[in-house]
């Protein structure tokens, strides 16, 4: 009798996709270009966050953002009307990015660029499930957490804040009228992650954005370091 | 030489899974039971809003909701407090629902009541892209959108918006506070599904809940009637 060979796909794709991820990281390395893996639901405020992110440091480093939606080129097109370099992909229905398909964004932002790029952002497709379990490739994932969403997110989408280096919560301004907990936040968020960097902010006033811009330097300068 | 097979994987999934919703779908008629398929993304306010149309409907009808979360039972327990009748299903990573997971949620249902249930209510993973893809064998499909996720969501989850019966644009109290414009929203979502039913309305204070329940009831009278 002839064994059934039995295929593990789900393994087969993300150990591929770990390889290619862990190529595409040694390339950016090389160039020293840092790659931020931004990830939430969605409307937790990516665009805007990543407007602040703009303004707090784009006279200190060469930024290029990539947008990743389904469909429409909203986000992109936002960003490029105040003044950034920015690119929108368009996923064909998939509900997260790959090293693959991120790789495929860098190389046509590399081909248009005379200088070398410090920082690219990629504003993953909003869901707090399927983009947490796709390395991409990036030098660090980090999420939004709204404050309109509640407090009990990292006890319903556990992946997510357990791979995320830093978890920036957002729409401070909002917390008079919701029933969020911030030191409850912050306890669910280091149970899944003692080591995630939490970070309030308020993209639309500009609360927070200085502690976040600093962080997110200090690890671009550290990762240029180590070339 | 041999041809070699090709296997649309990704086709067959989702053709046999229509096909177990189909089924699924003509065991409830026969039941009269309604299965309302409840979808958003996280933090849309989906428990909130159940806990209301509990409110406005147990008297009038045997309700039971499914609660599906990654992980997690806090959903389930705030039912179950408010005096509801609720399961929790883990979906053990998968970020969406199929016709077979719900029908095993269901038999659970099902083998625990004495009386015929009129309506029962699943709460999808919170996701705006994966659970649109997948029948459930619902009777109806509904999604909460609110207010601090942005009118331009429609643009970016065209297929969530086209599948759903009903859109109910939740946290109208916010709408003082956030860039939110109703009108707009109204023209992305008809964009999508110019049969869609939008009803906004504030789960925390009440607001239009009266208008939902009533079309919601509408609907179980109907299911019924075809029996």
């Amino acid at each position: 009798m002839t064994d059934v060979r039995v295929i593990e796909v789900k393994q087969s794709v993300f150990a591929d996709n770990d390889k290619k991820a862990a190529a595409l990281r040694a390339d950016l390395k090389q160039r020293g270009t840092f790659l931020l893996n931004l990830m939430s639901s969605p409307g937790a405020g990516k665009t805007t966050t990543l407007l602040r992110t703009l303004e707090a440091l784009r006279d200190e480093l060469n930024i290029a953002i990539m947008e990743a939606d389904i469909d429409s080129d909203v986000d992109a097109r936002t960003l490029i009307d105040a003044g950034a370099q920015s690119i929108q992909l368009h996923t064909g229905g998939m509900c997260h990015l790959d090293a693959l398909m991120t790789n495929q964004g860098l190389q046509e932002l590399f081909g248009t660029q005379s200088n070398e790029l410090d920082l690219v952002i990629l504003e993953n497709v909003g869901n707090l499930v399927c983009p947490a379990e796709f390395d991409t490739g990036a030098s660090a994932n980090a999420m939004i957490l709204s404050v309109p969403e509640g407090h009990d997110k990292p006890l319903k989408y556990p992946l997510m804040f357990s791979v995320c280096d830093v978890v920036l919560i957002n729409k401070m301004d909002a917390l008079p009228i919701f029933d969020f907990d911030l030191e409850q936040a912050r306890k669910n968020i280091l149970m899944r992650n003692p080591h995630a960097e939490i970070i309030p902010i308020c993209a639309k006033t500009g609360e927070g954005i200085d502690v976040w811009a600093t962080w997110l330097k200090k690890r671009v300068a550290l990762w240029k370091a180590q070339v």
